[in-house]
C-alpha cells in the first residue's frame, strides 16, 4: 500500500520521504572536479610537478582568507590545473578535520558542481551516501565554492558538491 | 663534475640522462578519466549507485576476458560513465596486486590517455613519478586501454597512462 502511495504522482510532493524525493529530484551539474589535497604547504610544490611531468596549465588559484603567524605564505585554498581538457583542483589541507584525507587515507576526491546543492545532496543521501560535511557558505567554505557540502559514498569516495564559486574570490595565474 | 657532464647541452642526446630527457619532451594528452577501483564483483553496484546519486550515464563497459569458476558474471575491467561532462571509470578489482587500492589504500586514481605511453612515463618519472607497473601490452592490460603503465607522483596518487582502447574491445551499454 504505502509503495503504491509513493508512485501515485498526485501525493509525491506532499510526503516527501527520502525514497519519494530521489525519484523526483532533477539535478543538473555543470562540472565534475577531481580535487588533490595535500599537506600543507605542500600544494604549491605539488603544481610544479603537475606542471613538469604531465604539462599541466595553471587556470588560476585561490588562497585561503586567513593566514597563520608561522605561515610565510598563505595557503592554497584550491588551484585550478587544465591537464588533457579536464580540470583538476588541488588543495593545501588548511584542516585536517576538514579533509577527504582525513576520513579515507587518501587525498583523492570530487567536486559536482551544480546551482542546487541541497537537492543534489538528498538525491545523493537518498541514494545511499552519508553527509560528512553539512552545507556551509561564505568565504570559508573551501575551494573557491560558495556553497558546499560533503557526502560519502558506499565505495568510500567523498563528493563535495557546491556551487560554483564567485568570479571575485578566483585569483588568476 | 658528473653534475657539469649532466647539464652541458652539447652532451644531452649522447648520454640521456633523466633530467635532460624531462626538459625535450613534449607529450601530448588526449583525456584524463579518473577512475575508481572497487572490490569485486561491485563495480555494477556502484554504477547503479552513481546513475541513482548523481544521474551519470554509462557510455559503454569492457569485461574482463576471463571468468573464474566461482563467478556467476563476468568481472568488470572497466565501465565508462558520463557524469557533468567528464568520464569516469569504474572497475571490478580483478586482481589484488594490479591496483592503485593496494598500494594507496583508496580506489581512486587517475588514467591519461596518450599515444606516446613510453615518453608520458619517462617525463613523469624525470619529474619525480616513480613506476609501479611497467608497461604492458595486449587485451589483458587493463580496463580498455591497449597499453598502459602505472607510476605513483609523490603525493600519493597513481596515474596510469595508456593508449587508448581498441574500438573493439568495448561492449556498448
Amino acid at each position: 500500500m504505502a509503495q503504491q502511495e509513493v508512485t501515485n504522482g498526485g501525493s509525491e510532493k506532499k510526503t516527501g520521504g527520502g525514497n519519494d524525493i530521489m525519484e523526483v529530484i532533477e539535478v543538473k551539474f555543470t562540472a565534475l572536479k577531481p580535487q588533490l589535497v595535500v599537506e600543507a604547504p605542500k600544494a604549491n610544490e605539488a603544481i610544479l610537478f603537475y606542471k613538469a611531468a604531465f604539462g599541466a596549465e595553471e587556470l588560476g588559484r585561490t588562497l585561503h582568507p586567513k593566514r597563520k603567524a608561522d605561515q610565510e605564505l598563505p595557503l592554497i585554498l584550491s588551484a585550478q590545473l587544465s591537464l588533457a581538457g579536464s580540470t583538476i583542483l588541488v588543495s593545501d589541507l588548511a584542516d585536517p578535520s576538514e579533509t577527504p584525507a582525513k576520513t579515507e587515507g587518501t587525498g583523492l576526491a570530487f567536486y559536482l558542481e551544480t546551482d542546487d546543492v541541497a537537492s543534489a545532496i538528498n538525491k545523493a543521501v537518498g541514494a545511499g551516501a552519508v553527509v560528512v560535511s553539512e552545507i556551509a557558505e561564505g568565504e570559508g567554505a573551501g575551494c573557491g565554492l560558495s556553497r558546499v557540502g560533503k557526502v560519502k559514498d558506499p565505495y568510500g569516495v567523498v563528493w563535495a558538491i557546491g556551487s560554483p564559486a564567485a568570479k571575485a574570490a578566483v585569483v588568476e595565474a
